[in-house]
């Protein structure tokens, strides 16, 4: 065992749980300034001050230590956007965009490099489909219809998260509208759209075939 | 060079660009079946009839190949979007996204690792790029605003084009909703918020700030 053989110099008392969050935590504070693909055992490493077999022992490769990361950060979006639930539903959405779109802003080099290339790895791909989903939840859950919603209605609030995603994303490279035009929009598009999901995803798909 | 030591055992008196073309042709129609990154000279040498030296002749490496096949699906796509100009904004915009989806539907698995891993190659990201400034560009053309689109209407457009992708992939995994259902859906979900980011976007980015 590396940790018993060379102890690193800073922080040996720690046991392996709060060890491996202490990495993760080095990895996460790293994505808020670069893609999660710079993060590596060396520097993760260097920053906690312990030698970089130890975060191998924890992280086998480079690539575990990457998709351990993103998983924090995702953790990190779901608790953010899980906002009281006792507001209502307007509020909680729109306070839901709001975190969403903060925590891209907060670190988009590592949520471009995540949206953009989660198909290129199986574990990514695995995290994102996760988070998705879970977002999904979320917005289901604040507007009242988390129980059983109409089918078709999580293909349509998927299709908005992408949307918000998307949107965000193009609007940081440099774009002459606010934040606040921006996000408003976002919240209205999603509130214009729900009557007619409801409508259109309420039918049998049979009667939408015959159009 | 390979082409005269070695001559391929079939169309031999083919000039460069129209070999390019054929190679090109062929990883096409490779992709209509599987994801990009599965087409290799070798597939493409033995498909044509032709030696993997040859094919590697045109494009140095797997990746070089796979990257201008993308390139061929994305032409191709804005060729298949470019519809009739002579229609009315909305059967124009309704026919352009009847493309786009049939375009995701005939391989599925290609458009998912497109869409899902560009950001792993830089060459690969320029043509996404590119491809969905062009889609925004026929979009604005198709509804009379290519001239000069008030700020973040772009931005509506590359969000609504991303819900359309993000929709489409997510409904082709199973779905209790028809394809008609979605289409029409995702029209209206288009056509409800121009009006609104026509408003939104017209004001100055000052405008908002202060709400």
């Amino acid at each position: 065992m590396s940790s018993t053989t060379s102890p690193p110099p800073l922080n040996r008392r720690l046991d392996p749980d709060a060890r491996r969050r202490q990495l993760l935590e080095a990895g996460f504070e790293m994505i808020q300034t670069r893609p999660f693909t710079q993060v590596t055992a060396d520097e993760v490493a260097k920053a906690v001050g312990v030698s970089k077999g130890l975060v191998f022992h924890y992280f086998p490769t480079n690539r575990d230590l990457q998709v351990a990361v993103v998983r924090v950060a995702a953790a990190e979006l779901l608790s953010r956007l899980n906002v009281d639930p006792e507001l209502p539903a307007e509020q909680r959405l729109g306070a839901g965009l709001d975190a969403f779109v903060t925590f891209i802003e907060t670190q988009p080099a590592n949520y471009l490099a995540v949206a953009r290339s989660v198909g290129s790895d199986p574990a990514l791909l695995a995290v994102f489909e996760e988070t998705r989903a879970a977002v999904v939840d979320l917005i289901l859950a604040a507007i009242g219809l988390a129980g059983d919603p109409p089918p078709g209605l999580r293909i349509v609030f998927r299709g908005w998260i992408a949307m918000v995603e998307e949107s965000v994303l193009h609007w940081l490279e440099g774009s002459p509208v606010s934040r606040d035009q921006l996000l408003g929009f976002l919240q209205r598009a999603a509130a214009a759209m729900l009557p007619d999901a409801l409508v259109t995803f309420a039918r049998p798909p049979e009667a939408g075939v015959a159009s």
